[in-house]
């Protein structure tokens, strides 16, 4: 493709830039636009009663013709859970490696999109002719295998996009990452590099996985009973460590929890989990073996409410109980946010007299994080030498840090750019400057509803989660304005009526009192009886007990 | 006094073990009660719309005759926030430290006790006759000055409650532990210790509060322009740091945030805190200042969202703002739940281009935990040398850990006791056991409502706070049932209504078709058509939405 005088280059985040999820990112050159990841994240604790939380993407369907398709770095939830909201509204191709492409074929079977949908397998040697727009991919290591770098060629030079990234040089199954054709991109010239910031903040090297596997050995050896894993489904390097583990110590390992049931059937059948004959058995026999020759994996390592572990922890799982004895590892650091959950279980586990191997990997040995600490972060710098530097995947201090980071290695201070969501980056003859905003935002899904709660419903959420609501009914004759039936006062989460009977009935009272006044007054639009109720019992009961539940009239007429 | 035949000791918590905070603890000797703190907690995120949550004290007013007295071991909301709501209910004396009862004064005010409060001031020299229980008390270091561990004496032999503690060897201001006062008490023999057990899975020593002031003077000195130092208000010792390296570097300071002015206040009066004269300006002064003069001494280092650092961060506070090269530091760790709060802050701290020193203690310098890690709490075992071992004040991993602690150096494994809240500890003839439970448990504080928000209203606002609430209004006729009025539905926090005209008047048919068909068959119990509605309803809802808003039929009738 050749350069024309006014066509530049863009990137930016729909999400992904300023916090940990839903990673998408968009290159555009001209009229070809290629997105990177299609992510959700989890709710934030205001967010009550949303399920999930996706990009807008409403850039992208006002670009629908320009738009080459979604290339995908790896299988994470964070990096491919938005595509079921996604390509029902916008039906482009969907690039990703063999295992990435199959944790997403089991969404989009679930999803029923699979038919429509056009997935196209990539590997590390792929070259891809998207529109006027090249892309290439490296090999990275990270907690899932098959994990890829992107580099996007444009007329204004290489626009490198790291994924989720660590350097581990001693990977499981021998995953190793390109180094040289990472070293190649930055000898041939990077213009952009976008890095994972989200370990900014750590100092030195993140551990091998391989010392995981080692200290799991460790631990299966010297138990007397039982062992339970809980890890992240999605982490199969550390899922075959488990199995390694087992069958170097004699034990068989069962599978428990849907999401991991899953992935060690994806995973198996892809090649990417090996696991020998026998090594394999079902729940149901758990309870007819010897307590020393069963593993049990699981999930549940957030602490997740419904999980198995939790589930096992509170002894109400169907098929596994939790003995006395029997040895608990929590393979994974809790996610911000979820460090309380996981320490109610690692105590309920320890009530069940269960030995409980847990906290930072740091310490219990049995876990290493799957993103590169600040070592790492310096090494991908100086290996891609890019011009131009925006760190991605962060928190804003991560950010900030990783940008420190760059300064330190020699990228130009200027030359470094953070970006808010949907704040795009321009180059343009071979300058890079901030070039404004297109929209973009939070979409909340609740339910089957995309992006239906919007601020009013949360904040009306807000109110009834803290003090509940009284809903007031009175019914008034349509002739002369009489209250026919009522004011009858019913609440929910304000405080238990059987206990409260004194109050409610003032409550009454003041109701009663104040429509009474305002009809021998003549008010009797019912936008202000409303307002007057309100007040008056809102008054009331803030005085007689400091709360503010949410006060709801109801006018009927008959 | 003499130990007769059928006298025991019994020893449980009303509060604090098997969880950080409201620390209560009992000490019984027949007809003696001797009570040690009154704390509160703040609520987990499960107790919506709570205030505080205090010890349930049932036990102590049915025994309200045998108690003499309150002990407190140190200022800390978790250790005396209690009190107003106790006392209202148990006027029964108060002894404390200076400070200790500083704090309290100022709390009793508010809540309009003071008058009918007795307050005895005590030492750490001070012996108590309690009926016929004896206390002494010995000096420990804490992240506030005037702290101390409590001995009871009793036929049984002696009780010792460490009260929270670290040894500190270089303490701030000359605070020195009784080192040896502890020495003679293990010699004298101890028949149970009760021990902090915050960090007892912290392995090594907790760093020395001076530590602290070195950073501080360094990072004071090389800053530029203003530095803003966010901590908990009641770290006295901290507080006197700021001021000691603010004059160290020539910087005057500033105290914002109402709880820091009160602290300020309080122990300045005191004699806890040595201020310069001239050191300490208004804040109005700040603004004419050079910036490299002056400190601004902040509450907020929780992420508070009300707090004076929050409203700094959000640039909304009335009289200081952030500037692009300020120095902000966070002199605190968050407390589990916390991290998100503080985290935001700091990312906003640094988009207003400040410089922000943030993060664990042991990487940011400006920050040391106010209590012993694990070579302290073995410090105090072998100090104490008890028979009987109850970690206390921690989540029940904690206990557990402390107690392999206890057991490592030399307290026999069967002589400690791990016990729940409620649950006694009985020690009769040498003899240590667990012997049954008292009535314990949590009150919510709502407002001014105690104990009136049980598990039905938490539910209800759980419910609320998730899908919302559809309220279904219908006025029917007395004579024949008929539909006179509605049904009209109200909904909040279930979807924008705006948007969804179309569902709402979809599930108004839907009631209205169940009513008209439940009255043809001559249905007309109110129960039955709410339960009908209900069903019908809800079922429409979670097929249109998968959703389960709250669901509130009401039956009007003229």
């Amino acid at each position: 493709m050749s350069k024309k005088n006014n066509d530049r280059l863009l990137v930016f985040a729909l999400g992904g830039v300023g916090e940990i999820g839903k990673n998408m990112y968009v290159v555009q050159y001209a009229n070809d636009i290629v997105v990177i990841d299609s992510g959700l994240k989890f709710p934030e604790e205001d967010m009550l009663g949303i399920d999930i939380v996706i990009p807008d993407i409403s850039y992208l369907i006002d670009n629908k013709d320009k738009v080459r398709g979604i290339l995908l770095t790896h299988g994470h939830e964070d990096h491919i859970g938005g595509l079921p909201y996604v390509l029902k509204q916008l039906n482009v191709p969907v690039y990703g490696t063999k295992l990435t492409l199959g944790l997403v074929e089991a969404k989009l079977k679930e999803a029923g999109l699979l038919g429509e949908t056009k997935r196209i397998l990539i590997n590390a040697d792929t070259e891809l002719q998207l529109g006027g727009l090249k892309a290439t991919f490296f090999r990275t290591n990270h907690s899932i295998p098959d994990s890829v770098g992107i580099c996007v060629e444009t007329p204004e030079g290489r626009v490198v996009h790291t994924g989720d990234f660590k350097f581990d040089q001693t990977p499981v199954n021998e995953q190793h990452a390109d180094l040289h054709r990472m070293a190649d991109l930055g000898n041939r010239g990077v213009a952009l590099l976008l890095s994972d910031s989200t370990n900014a903040e750590r100092p030195g090297y993140t551990g091998s996985e391989r010392n995981v596997g080692t200290e799991l050995e460790e631990v299966f050896r010297k138990a007397r009973q039982r062992v339970v894993v809980a890890t992240f489904a999605s982490n199969v390097h550390r899922l075959q460590q488990v199995f390694d583990a087992a069958e170097a110590t004699g034990r068989k390992v069962t599978v428990i929890g849907r999401s991991m049931v899953n992935v060690v059937n994806i995973s198996q059948e892809l090649g990417y989990l090996r696991i020998s004959d026998g090594m394999l058995i079902e729940p149901e026999e758990v309870n007819k073996m010897a307590a020393d020759r069963v593993v049990i994996l699981s999930t549940g390592s957030q602490g997740e409410p419904m999980s198995a572990l939790t589930r096992m922890a509170r002894n109400t799982h169907r098929k596994v109980d939790i003995l006395p004895g029997d040895t608990v590892i929590i393979s994974a650091t809790p996610i911000p946010g979820n460090e309380k959950y996981v320490g109610r279980i690692v105590d309920d586990l320890f009530r069940l007299g269960a030995n409980v191997i847990y906290g930072p990997g740091s310490v219990s040995g049995v876990h290493v994080s799957g993103h590169g600490s600040q070592e790492e972060l310096k090494l991908m710098l100086n290996l891609m030498r890019p011009k131009y530097f925006m760190p991605i995947h962060g928190e804003y201090r991560m950010l900030r840090m990783h940008g420190q980071l760059a300064e330190n290695v020699g990228v130009e201070k200027e030359n470094i750019f953070i970006c808010d969501i949907g704040e795009t980056l321009e180059i343009q003859n071979g300058t890079a400057r901030k070039a404004g905003k297109v929209s973009c935002g939070n979409i909340l899904i609740d339910g089957l509803g995309v992006g239906d709660v919007g601020n009013i419903v949360l904040r009306d959420r807000k109110l009834l989660s803290q003090d509940g609501i009284l809903v007031v009914v009175v019914t008034l004759s349509k002739q002369d304005g009489k209250i026919m039936s009522g004011p009858d006062i019913i609440s929910r989460g304000f405080v238990y009526v059987r206990e409260s009977e004194g109050l409610l009935e003032e409550a009454n009272k003041i109701v009663s009192n104040t429509l009474t006044k305002l009809m021998s007054e003549n008010v009797n639009e019912w936008a202000s009886l409303k307002t007057n109720v309100k007040e008056a019992l809102g008054r009331f009961l803030y005085e007689q007990t400091r709360r503010r539940p949410m006060i709801l009239p109801i006018i009927m007429e008959v």
